[in-house]
């Protein structure tokens, strides 16, 4: 079932909202001229309503003649999260990017980046002027932090309420269709950050229309989204048509999924098996592949098994036991979850076989934890040296720049490129970026700005730091998060900047490197010597 | 690792506790001659202590040198929930079941009982002393509901709290080890219901050692039990071992897990299938079979299907769907779950294939539910007519006896023969049992008396049932749950005794029904007829 609005033919858009205890429920259009539009039941709670408005107009719901409401499945909320939802008529783009075919999965070199501050003007239509930089680094994907509509405008992008809508203050639905279009145009792959396991804390207003919500389950934002209770069906319904959405409507070539670990779902068959499912459908309509890549804390091979192996079928899912096994030997950290890394045959378990915990005792967890990988195909496994968690989710934001040696950089750069998996960089990485990728938000609710500073220093407790951090809610930790181009080519950034380009270039042309081949790889962890032999 | 109090040569005795967070264990013998006794910390949190006690012994353990608590993990309640735990020396009994070698899956007739209720002494010799009546009947396997100790003396057996301790009331350890015995002796296997999704809301001190709970999931009775949280480890250890305990111990050949659903376990490897991996190390081991039969809610093939296929590998479990349509047909009821059911076609998918919601959108849970079992062998479902839920979870308690003609009876009963599944009999139905299976308690705790009348109340009114009913903290309650036997060779009772009787040894007989395929099965659902073809 489509949700939102969509025009269905020249100026007639059909609104359809799922609100299955309403016994009345309008569009009321906002602007231009008010007015209110009984809509219809259909089947399932959901209500529909066909009519003819221009594009760009600005409406509500009016749930019981009473609560006004943006749309759950807004497009568009030219006003922020609190104000009215917009329609879009999504024909009036011209895509120029009909010869593409996306690039098979086990080629992406992915790089990951956060519209907001990787350029100044942090906006879709700034991340396209530097294509021409990326392609230069030899990078073919970018994986573009989420950019669902968030509260105001500096946010990492997982406190999104409306999954469906272009962050304004990026650009909207055309800037994105037009950064999707030249990244097509030049070759390159566009991966989307998405989040299907809680909403933000601000402007979010499903619960007024339905139980989008579950008490039974608590994710690490509260009480979980419902994918398995009463009235799951439109929840899950919600999430699919939204990847649907970016895929089919944005021309977006791969999703990845956060934290897939807090999607709960005890049914016979798991969301995200029927996220692949409906992923697959596509693909074979459309004529290419399309990847769903998980981000997932179980170390669980079921996440990229095939549905007769009893898996949900995704196509590749992170592997953050890599980039832990690289981070505890180049730096020696053991407190938080890195006591549970720090060893060679560890590292090279991460090469040879993927997770590092296959039903193994975690002392950090205190319970066994993980499942044997060892014949899982490379591409199933996404691999980094640093993402935006690993850096920003660290009291000071520092990245490894600022805990190794300009040496040691180099080398974590090369064991990046000599995993048999995707590998993943994070924006400035490649030319050792110093700044810091600071947590950042601009919450306008004071209870959730003191519950965020609260929880912050919650967090960082567990990794026994003492400094001062900076205030999330400042511009000071969103500018300082922003890249320093000028320096990007000076001196040893500039000597970086070539490693990986040179590293990256071997990458695409030896089959060794390229082919992603586990079965043919050794890996072999000598402790005394701290080196770790691959051939 | 073996927890609870274990004799290990002698009057030598090794107690194991789990008490992570203490800083100082100690083992009280209570009687005779109060002693308070150091234990020493081993690995993972357990505290041990091996000593000269006189089996016997009663003891508590002391924490901290304040709070005394009976043993988590004892095998005797002497004195009930509230006292002292009681060592046992499993050495002294002798078992006269040597030439027993279990019974194959496929051939098991279920006859499900209440220690209880089956006989007027309610106890396990009482059962003993009926055996040549169900072996006259035909049946080859009970499954005692469970006997765990629970509070009072009287209790369908889900409130129990102490797993390892055998319900002092029924005839404790060396009553139930007499059962099993006889029972082998006379070619009968015995399967014990146990319950690993939750403990009893009076007599579990289980929190004060550990985190054996866990907030992050609310299972039907309130938080639910830690099987993936911090600690875990040894909450998995506990059941487990527990389950090895019946099987080793008391020559118990099988398990029924109830509520399996309610065991809440997102790791890569489930609660479910590291205990089938060590009942199999255990049927490796003793040379014979033991069965893991799981009561879920989900209908998920992932129950039995193998860790390859990734399932958990249990050997059954029950399939509800075969009783609700057999019920609906008959009935015509509709009212709470049975609007899900009641046409023949349903019935017809249920013989074909088992699960009759294979992924389809179920009215009662307004979700999408259920997998495609149609390739699972016949065997991994347990099948019945009636059984001690679907009787005695409704207001009056009613047997089907109350509710269809003496005829409708007879076709329930060739139906349930039919079935290329396991058949499931519930203590009675096989002489068309008048006497209610009510639900009945004996808490002593005033609040929760109170919350058990609310609760069931609450329950009921799902059924938009008005009668009134029979308090369950009644002796009434209790007495009119008794079976008759007096009646039980009279008239229609013993009519349909004999039916039961013939198609029994037809089951057992007859290859078509011997052999439980599915695949040489056809069944034809004829609505405007009410008929059901089997073929």
């Amino acid at each position: 079932m489509k949700v939102g609005a969509w025009y269905v033919g020249g100026d007639r858009c059909q609104f359809t909202v799922w609100a299955p205890s309403a016994e009345r429920v309008c569009v009321k259009i906002v602007d231009p001229a008010e007015r209110v539009l009984p809509m219809q039941p259909i089947e399932f709670g959901y209500w529909q309503l066909t009519e003819q408005i221009a594009p760009g107009t600005t409406y509500l719901y009016q749930l019981d003649g009473k609560l006004e409401r943006p749309d759950p499945a807004s497009q568009s909320q030219p006003q922020g999260v609190h104000g009215a939802s917009q329609t879009i008529d999504h024909n009036t783009f011209t895509w120029g990017d009909r010869e593409w075919s996306n690039l098979p999965l086990s080629e992406l070199i992915i790089y990951e980046l956060h519209t907001g501050t990787f350029t100044p003007e942090g906006t879709f239509d700034a991340i396209a002027e530097r294509l021409p930089y990326l392609k230069e680094l030899g990078v073919n994907a970018i994986e573009i932090m989420p950019i669902a509509q968030f509260p105001g405008d500096r946010n990492w992008g997982y406190d999104g309420v409306y999954p469906f809508a272009v962050q304004d203050s990026y650009g909207g639905v055309d800037g994105l269709k037009r950064l999707v279009d030249a990244c097509h145009q030049q070759g390159m792959a566009v991966l989307l950050d998405v989040v299907y396991n809680h909403f933000g804390p601000e402007g979010c207003y499903v619960g007024d229309y339905a139980p989008y919500y579950i008490d039974k389950y608590q994710c690490l934002w509260g009480n979980a989204l419902n994918f398995d209770g009463a009235a799951s069906y439109a929840v899950r319904n919600y999430f699919i048509e939204n990847a649907l959405y970016w895929l089919e409507t944005f021309h977006i070539d791969g999703l990845r999924l956060d934290a897939s670990d807090n999607i709960f779902d005890l049914n016979a068959k798991h969301f995200l098996q029927e996220l692949a499912e409906a992923n697959a459908e596509l693909s074979a309509r459309c004529g290419r592949p399309f990847y769903l890549m998980a981000e997932n804390d179980l170390s669980d091979v079921r996440v990229t098994r095939t549905a007769e192996q009893g898996g949900y079928g995704l196509d590749a899912q992170w592997n953050d036991a890599f980039h832990h096994c690289v981070h505890t030997v180049l730096t020696g950290e053991q407190s938080g979850y890195y006591k549970d890394y720090g060893t060679f045959e560890q590292l090279a378990k991460a090469y040879k076989q993927g997770f590092v915990y296959s039903w193994d005792y975690s002392p950090d967890r205190q319970r066994w934890h993980g499942s044997d990988s060892s014949d899982l195909p490379g591409q199933n496994m996404v691999v980094c040296i640093q993402n935006h968690d690993q850096v920003g989710n660290r009291i000071l934001g520092d990245r490894l720049t600022q805990l190794v040696s300009f040496d040691a950089l180099k080398v974590a750069a090369a064991a990046l490129f000599m995993a048999p998996n995707i590998p993943l960089l994070f924006m400035g990485e490649e030319y050792a970026e110093e700044a810091p990728f600071l947590y950042f938000v601009s919450h306008t609710d004071p209870e959730l700005i003191a519950a965020v500073r609260a929880g912050r220093k919650k967090e960082f407790a567990h990794f026994h730091q003492e400094q001062d951090y900076v205030d999330p809610e400042s511009m000071e930790a969103f500018d300082r998060s922003n890249l320093q181009w000028e320096t990007s080519q000076q001196g040893k950034h500039q000597v970086m900047f070539s490693l990986y380009q040179h590293l990256i270039q071997l990458r695409r042309t030896i089959p060794a490197l390229k082919q992603l081949n586990k079965q043919n790889l050794e890996a072999i962890g000598l402790p005394e010597e701290r080196v770790l032999l691959l051939h």
